[in-house]
């Protein structure tokens, strides 16, 4: 930790000041700028809450140095973590995809729908059943009822099932039912829920927040690591920005960051990034050849009528044809998909 | 709602959306214009997922008119609401001020901390006992056991209580010993959580998300009232931006926004829009000057041992003088503080 | 154009802003909504200032349904623009690729480098001359002496040559002696420097804006086309976001867009946009995933000594070994490299 | 300067680091931590590119003690700046009113509205000649005509002009009609405009850009005050964020940031800011309790039929109401109005 001093300050509060972070058993060595002075600090700084280090008027400046982050960080980890669902591994060699619908509509249309996405080559089904809407008035998903329809596609089609939490009373239900537990872009950082889903071994899709930092990210799976559950998966799915011709801003550089920095999985979400079913292909493929790990891709078969978030599915057709595409660019990079 | 449509449409694809649209009892008005045709929509518009509409190959573009609150809007209800906590009251000629520690850290620091601020001139306490940090690693709060000390400090003050709900399976707890419950930025879209609250009637403090829009906002709120409770207060406390001198920036023109499009009252935070105690009185006066119903504001008597966010504390006595230049400002916008 | 009237709005102040209106020659069809009116307007609305529109107090909200580009459009130009650059097409099937050191630091020092980047496979040079530098302090590049090392540097390699111009006064020294005349993202809403590349034939790159949506970023190539300059190409650099771990967040999504609305050729920088070597080459080979018509990479024979953005530069032999990898997923999308 | 180094460095190559360091005149405190170690450099860092240093693969992170600005700092020119206008003192206790049209739309015009804010308390008068716009085909102002306009309406009122330089080849001009040279927002990082107005020692009125941090605001400052021109005053104009309800979102806190930081005045403009007549008077008041040295408010007498920005323009009446308003608030904070 990098503590900058004003060259205001005087001797005495600059003495108090060393008494106060010696007590705490930190070494400081002290640098003597020209215009500011400098201590640096080395020891446990982790117990220290550098915005009250900050307080101290005579401080200028407080930096970390050390990354916040350990169960997560690859430095203390260097090999890659493969989480294993029902013995498809996401961060081996094979590109995951994971498609379907927006949301559960019914039975029948999942059980449709997970029929299209095997056939075009998708290695799970996605679906929502409990959805986060910006509305009240808008569908909320089917609930308990989609969880068992999504559970009745998986028993005839074979694929998992990965499917969003909301809150933390419905998690016996997942657990029973759910192959990948998903955590919404709004909820990255209910650290509650992070630290619900934490306390089970399910994998867990993290997606990252609509405005949130990758490290704020990592964080948010450093919180579920650190309740025990080690199968955590990164999911980008497009940030904010002020481009108002996507729905989100997808970014790509995180795919080589996350695994720089961690040693986790990381699969990519063109639906949500893009919120264009025209644009997802493109996304599909660019993601690929940058290294991600897995896809999970919006697919409906009637998008005009979707429950939510037609503009952004791609019909069964398209999908297979992406998936065909995505083959070709993964073997270039020496993957499989 | 308007439907902008391609010139390239053929008459047929024309044709089947207008029955689409028909069927679902929407009047529709066309307009011919040189490079698009519209659709003008009147009807129960609400019931549409616009993004599905949007799907339609031969779809621009989809546009709201109306907005979509209801029992928060304005229009509908134009008499101010004034919510009542213990005769306190919020959204009324008087600007309300809460204030106190970032965290509870102690039964003893929070009834000394309530005991300066009430001398000061503060209406309420405020203080956290469930703390959402960025890292797992950091002080969680004292949690129930702060929340009894708040309850403590309550009594020997008569101060009313403001603090944090994080998770719905504490709420009982909250409606027995707090006065007001917050919502914090992180958790504005947790939209189970806002249902939990929505479900009682206490008043809930409604921080603005990060990143999020007023409208957004706005939403949560009437998620809160969707359930039954209309006791809604909005609190700004700056969204994040590209700025690395503050914390975060601090948007006043939303004050006058609340205003105009709903008839809830608005609180201002000031410690975390700006997280520098140096800039916390010139927000304060500001705020009053543009208009709040109140201030939220972090008190603490010694700062630099806070265990969160020392760095933008006041220490009581700058707090007591930040009351009385406020008070005068208040005089010239005809309230009183 | 949609004007949305409020339902408050007396019958006279309607009647005043219908007049006025059809003095303009539109023509309006009213739409009645149940909490609102509409007003559907066709004829030459492109002469109305909307934002004056809306400063009539019975106007709630002006969209516009018509984009404002028309020269740039594809609707009214749907064949592909293929730049020429001394005989290289931009936006052929061909993915171009310029290379070379942020700054000209010297004649000695862009000739190395512009054999090192031709034998490694570029088809243009770059190199900045006049540099755009937050700080007054920082190397501001070697202005005229730079742009005849770029010549001399052209005429031993044959690599066409492109670099930035930051003031119109310096115009003729590019059109004499440059290929490409580059408009830095700072100055993508400079308008009077976009008319003057607009009144020559030098093609011209335009960067992208630091913080600029897609649609202001083609109204800045309408500028220049309006002047008469049709060899435009665009260059996304990344944009601001509040994401530390990057300079910039690349926004890949923009090749789709700018393809479908406009007939433009578009090149991606992935230098500038991730700010970091390790990170150039997946997002190069996701760039030409997506369908980029060119790259433009920084490559530095000596980055920690370099003048500028060392931390972006490739050196010669990774960005050869990139040109390589590119080729083959360039293949896959149906392209040449 | 603080370089974190990898622990997996190996010693040779540190060495060359220390090395090449040193050749620098740079003196070198080492620091050893757990995961990092950390050089600590004192001496003339200014000279070194910190990005280039950052290409060493054994570099984790370069970070800057010093602030990058000096003629602008108050750390070394403590008294605040007070720049003349004419006699017209800004940065001294009286709060300095600017107030005029968007756009100089004829001489009748400008004329007109100068007596009309003259006689409501205005001490400036402001209107845009040269004006930016987005698109090409909007009114892009009259030009020197609207110049001489400016003159006549000056001599007319004794009112000095403001009015947006966009062009350093019409600089002469400039200097010889007009009291302060607006930089305008998308200019703030054209350099070689700065340049130009910091050869003259015409007061400059710097807009804060769109996007730009602080930092990169009070660099610019910095680029005109190292050319000699000593007299510029801080433009805070809002800053582009998600929200829509507003044009954009003024930030106050700049106020005492700016003048904690610099020795410069700070203006604010309520009008761009918030793009909406309806909250430039809240967003006033809240800049003048917040320490403003000055406003430039938007004032048009025909607002619906404005060339330009109409939503944002009160009408004299409205001005004259507010101006009345800050100065109840102005004399609480101790300043006149």
């Amino acid at each position: 930790m990098i503590i900058t001093l004003k060259k205001t300050a005087d001797e005495k509060e600059v003495q108090a000041l060393i008494e106060d972070l010696e007590s705490r058993n930190l070494q400081i060595t002290k640098i003597v700028g020209e215009n500011y002075d400098v201590f640096g600090l080395v020891g446990d700084t982790a117990s220290i809450d550098e915005r009250s280090i900050l307080a101290n008027p005579i401080v200028y400046n407080v930096q970390r140095v050390a990354q916040p982050y350990k169960l997560v960080n690859r430095m203390f980890h260097p090999e890659d973590t493969i989480v294993d669902v029902n013995g498809i591994k996401i961060g081996g060699k094979k590109i995951v995809v994971m498609a379907g619908p927006c949301a559960v509509e019914s039975k029948e249309q999942i059980e449709r729908i997970a029929g299209e996405v095997l056939e075009a080559g998708a290695d799970m089904l996605r679906g929502g059943a409990y959805k986060p809407r910006t509305s009240p008035y808008a569908f909320q998903g089917m609930m308990t009822e989609g969880i068992m329809a999504l559970a009745s596609a998986r028993e005839k089609t074979g694929l998992p099932v990965v499917t969003e939490l909301m809150s933390a009373d419905k998690i016996d239900e997942f657990i029973e039912n759910v192959d990948i537990i998903q955590i919404g872009a709004r909820n990255m950082q209910n650290f509650d829920l992070l630290k619900a889903v934490g306390k089970t071994d399910k994998p867990v899709l993290l997606k990252r927040g609509l405005a949130n930092t990758i490290e704020e990210w990592i964080m948010a799976a450093e919180y579920i690591m650190s309740e025990g559950n080690k199968n955590v998966i990164f999911c980008e799915r497009g940030i904010r920005t002020f481009e108002k011709y996507t729905r989100n801003t997808l970014d790509l550089s995180v795919i080589q960051i996350i695994k720089e920095r961690t040693h986790l999985p990381i699969v990519i979400d063109p639906s949500h990034a893009t919120g264009d079913w025209k644009l997802v292909e493109s996304a599909s493929l660019a993601a690929i050849a940058a290294g991600a790990d897995g896809l999970i891709i919006e697919v409906h078969d009637d998008p005009t009528h979707a429950f939510s978030d037609g503009a952004q599915s791609l019909k069964p057709e398209k999908f297979a044809s992406l998936i065909n595409k995505g083959r070709a660019i993964a073997e270039v990079v020496g993957r499989t998909l």
